[in-house]
């Protein structure tokens, strides 16, 4: 008689996202007069740069004559795109990371989620609170995270790195080791950085300890602030210790695109054993590629067009974070990010919890925001909005937040 | 300190194909002169339909413009192109298959590597023999199989069912009752199928045990007699026990598009839970859904243009297979298969085994095939040519044969 992976009955309750979608559903059904803008899930508007859809169109021909048809991909993704990326986002940074050291893959949540994989059951996972929840969830789905504790929010065999206004959302080492450390900077959701000192003491930190950091760069692109690293192997010994994760969704706006890649050094090794050739099976074994297609739109993003396109489109979300960030402060709240990141972090007023936050101000300004909470316990009290919205919408919402 | 896998360790040498290129890259090294026609690998060669094209055209032209633009596509994939298949790939055959049961995936050698991850470790697979080598692979991943014999090529806690000449490449159900059977119909590598009152038996021994299978319909459409049926869900009970894994690489050419789908019926449970439920629960943690792009492709594939210059490709590849067995057939050659599949299984000639006969090929006719071992134990003495090369390399590929 077969049986199910029993860790999954361990999930509590639905994803964060679909929870918002059907509180949104159930507000627009008894108030279809009343347009909801939503600054709530980080999903991109603007549309794809012009370099990257002509770059599209010349690889969707090319897959439409014999001569030029593409099936089956590389392993590890096409050349012209792994060289692509380390020319342009590691070798300015004399980051030392070679094309073959770059896996393509469909995405970063994909790769988030599946990293985990290569890593022994029993390995003890810690991660910043708040977090973005596939971290966890993946590894509650491979059994690493003990039992659920619904009333404190927390999983028996996680290390929780607490995130507030306190210690300026910047986690302290964990007393008790951890052996994986998720780290997602420039953080989602809290929207602040490390600057490359307080990277640095990461790293080794991780060395020290025999730790493996998972540093999730997917934010990479809105870093403005110089003293801020833009790649985790700026510092010295993270290819002993750290496995990249970067994303074509936030910097290029590939979120119904799929694209992103992920960086295991060819130093990483546990007792002699390469991560990076377990990777490389895992994607040999349970994967196929990005399409071709893809592969293309990505390498566009790199062109010398593609990259003043996406720069002004970084840019114009960046407008939308300062207004944010500008118009909220001017109302009284206390407002965190959106300097180095697309996010804005800020605390709910008065003593509402996130989700009655939410609640007021989908009742009262018809803005969805996502509740701070459900990135983790120390969310509590915080609330994210995001900068992906258009100009106007972004500025239409301020001013409903402003008239309530 | 963090550890590895340890499952990984177990994995004997290099995926197949991966042997295979590195012998043909070798060998052309050396003989430049000599070029190599591959029937080796199940890559397809004939561009994307016009229809697809079109399509595609579409869509990357919607993505250009912020009101058609699409980013984080649903969960289980787009209602269109969910539709689409079940009104051309279940309705027509009464399966009782509804659109909220298929998930939308890039393709169907990631869902059938993952699906086992909903499953518990504690399951027992069953697997053909032989057998696409991803379905043990990725169990041994997770931890399932035991250890490996490397002179008997199998592992301690798989259940292998033979198939040989001897019982018409038809398994005969295994004494011990496995949790898991992967079915694989049309058969890769040998070529056969199974009649309805065939594949009924095994939804009957597969409820009557216990047992989940998950059934691979990669080569569905080169199924062409009558009496085979197209979807497992023509058998009575197989909602109650059964996963259907499908592909557009080989009906559309979308080895290098990446396009798959998978149904896991409401009906399947496991001690109250569905399997439903949790491969929906993996889906939006793991995955993020396939591109825009791509999912208007695969609708494409459906449109009445789509459909008639899919049935011509698809035909044309036939050509190959009855070209290929006709001509091995005339040379003395023992085959099997290409009636409904696209490949042909032949026995090795005198007593060379499968990686001589190779080698063989290789230096004498500069063609590359698959041994048949590759496939496991059962797959010795045997050799996989497939039909997915041009006709012109197929026929002249016979002539080469044939002089030797």
């Amino acid at each position: 008689m077969f049986q199910i992976n029993e860790n999954y009955q361990k999930l509590p309750g639905s994803y964060l996202f679909s929870t918002i979608a059907e509180k949104v559903a159930a507000f627009t059904k008894v108030n279809p007069d009343k347009p909801v803008i939503r600054l709530g899930i980080g999903d991109v508007t603007q549309p794809i740069a012009p370099a990257i859809i002509a770059a599209m169109h010349k690889a969707v021909d090319e897959m439409a004559e014999a001569g030029s048809f593409h099936g089956y991909a590389p392993d590890l993704g096409y050349e012209f795109l792994r060289t692509a990326i380390v020319q342009n986002d590691y070798e300015p940074n004399n980051c030392g990371i070679h094309a073959d050291e770059v896996f393509i893959s469909d995405g970063a949540k994909s790769d988030s989620s599946n990293i985990q994989e290569i890593f022994s059951t029993g390995c003890k996972i810690a991660v910043t609170d708040p977090v973005y929840p596939v971290y966890i969830d993946s590894n509650v789905m491979a059994g690493r995270c003990g039992t659920y504790d619904a009333a404190a929010q927390m999983w028996s065999n996680v290390v929780y790195m607490p995130c507030t206004k306190e210690n300026g959302f910047v986690p302290d080492f964990p007393k008790e080791a951890p052996d994986l450390i998720y780290l997602c900077i420039p953080n989602n959701p809290t929207g602040t950085a490390l600057t490359k000192s307080q990277l640095q003491d990461w790293v080794d930190y991780a060395n020290q300890n025999g730790a493996a950091i998972i540093y999730d760069a997917a934010y990479e692109a809105y870093i403005h602030e110089p003293d801020v690293p833009h790649s985790i192997y700026e510092c010295k010994g993270a290819k002993n210790c750290a496995i990249e994760i970067r994303s074509f969704s936030k910097n290029a706006g590939f979120t119904g695109v799929r694209l992103g890649f992920t960086v295991v050094p060819k130093e990483l090794s546990c007792g002699g054993v390469s991560l990076h050739a377990m990777w490389a099976r895992r994607h040999g074994t349970k994967y196929n590629g990005a399409p071709y297609i893809i592969q293309r739109a990505g390498e566009a993003a790199y062109s010398k067009e593609g990259k003043e396109q996406l720069k002004c489109q970084v840019a114009a979300y960046m407008k939308n974070a300062a207004a944010i960030k500008k118009g909220l402060q001017a109302d009284g709240y206390e407002v965190f990010g959106g300097v180095n990141a697309p996010y804005i972090w800020m605390k709910t007023p008065g003593h509402m919890t996130s989700w009655e936050f939410f609640d007021y101000l989908l009742e009262h300004a018809n803005v969805v925001g996502t509740p701070g909470s459900g990135f983790g316990p120390s969310g509590e009290g915080y609330f994210r909005l995001t900068a992906f919205g258009s100009y106007e919408n972004t500025t239409a919402a301020l001013e409903r937040i402003h008239a309530i």
